[in-house]
């Protein structure tokens, strides 16, 4: 069975599952703090796609956010990197702005990319030289628009990190505007949608940049870390994408040592 | 001719203007700096707006954010408080997440409110005593969540003001979370529909905050500065508005003296 068509297939399933068990009720509990939750649902949900992947691929390695292939140290033959709900924060209050993410690697080369904006029903995909797709509609290539004409996709919780605090202060005021939905998957759709023109972000896992990375990667548009350097597939990175201008745009804010020196001790172990 | 029955049809007919005029393509003009700018559908859709109302009522007094009604100093008889595009960095960006926005007064009392998302087409409208509808469908109350529970929608424009950046940063920090949609208006729809719990802005004028005031008043909700006073109907304002106990958990934040005095500099002319 072919991979995309399946992925595609799966994830849409597992979105019905979301909203199936969201009306049975759920509990929330915190992670590592209290703006860090998890519900049974986001573990109940990476379970039901692990678990159907597993028995049409039993040889793909699967990456979660929540449970599965804390192990997995390469890329070798195909791996699904998952993230069964990016936003738990929104899932939880709003019942909207939240997405399962995946990102298909085979052989150590991006494969195919998905997001699933799951209240809307909306899957953005895209296989790797076969374009990138609105549900059944091809996404146009974004084109270039500076920093000044353009709004950015932010977390506020760069402004809880007092030593990197001013770098986004002053990304705030070059930008037209920025904007926080509360999940960078979806910020990615809004890159692909043109609705903005970058996304920046301080410190993302795999799971949560993997698809959009994939999706955004397939319409010409650059993602890299704050520093310019290559955003890795297995680690938590510092992320931003956009069109190449406007992304070497956001590193001149960040090229200062300072800011340097705070990302790598933070990042590079 | 009932006055409220007028509004919904009329502040709809405008939300057809808009897309249709902003398919004939517009320019973009900056207001008091790069992140405040106003296009010719602005002022055109307040001056559709303007048209239509006298033609009806005559005698109404009308406060547009654009152009008319800066001599409006009281509000006896009827007084429509209208933005004809709240959210107008959206609107050009995105086509989505901009609104209509009007507040009605009757001789110095609120009568009804508005505020309608015109990309998708939902009316949020009441009419002070007879609840709040979300088109057709009647808004339910909204439940008290304390502030660690809930999302707060919030501006950006915080961090550029030194002097009052830290209460920001701890309303970030003790809020389960916040966004940033970039429509203050809507923002107060978020509320009603319980996505968020609360509204922070450190400045809004009468035309941001009239229809979403008296929308969410209707549903029992609290709105008052950011000093705890009455918000003003005529005036730029701090505004907090939610469930009245998390209103007072949000206050405690911006309960200093320093906080005050910058704050009554700026507002109390």
């Amino acid at each position: 069975m072919d991979v995309y068509e399946f992925a595609k297939s799966l994830i849409r399933d597992a979105g019905d599952f979301i909203e199936t068990r969201r009306l049975e009720g759920f509990e929330v509990m915190r992670k590592t703090g209290p703006h860090d939750l998890v519900t049974p649902v986001d573990k109940e949900t990476e379970e039901f796609i692990y678990k159907r992947i597993k028995a049409q691929f039993p040889e793909h390695n699967i990456v979660g956010e929540e449970t599965y292939g804390k192990d997995v140290k390469t890329l070798k033959g195909f791996t699904w990197i998952v993230d069964p709900i990016d936003g738990t924060v929104n899932f939880i209050n709003q019942n909207d702005n939240f997405a399962i993410s995946v990102g298909i690697y085979k052989d150590e080369e991006p494969y195919c990319g998905f997001v699933y904006d799951v209240a809307n029903k909306v899957l953005y995909h895209s296989k790797v030289g076969e374009g990138a797709y609105r549900n059944s509609e091809k996404i146009k290539e974004v084109d270039y628009q500076p920093l000044d004409d353009t709004i950015v996709g932010v977390s506020h919780k760069w402004l809880l990190k007092d030593d990197v605090r001013q770098f986004f202060i002053e990304l705030v005021d070059k930008a037209r505007s920025v904007r926080n939905r509360g999940s960078a998957a979806l910020d990615f759709t809004s890159v692909a949608d043109g609705k903005y023109g970058a996304v920046v972000f301080y410190e993302l896992f795999p799971w949560d940049y993997a698809g959009g990375r994939i999706l955004t990667n397939e319409l010409g548009l650059k993602c890299v870390t704050l520093t310019g350097e290559d955003v890795p597939e297995l680690e938590a990175s510092s992320v931003v994408c956009g069109h190449e201008k406007l992304v070497d745009e956001i590193l001149e804010i960040f090229d200062h040592e300072s800011f340097k020196e705070v990302h790598d001790k933070f990042f590079i172990k």
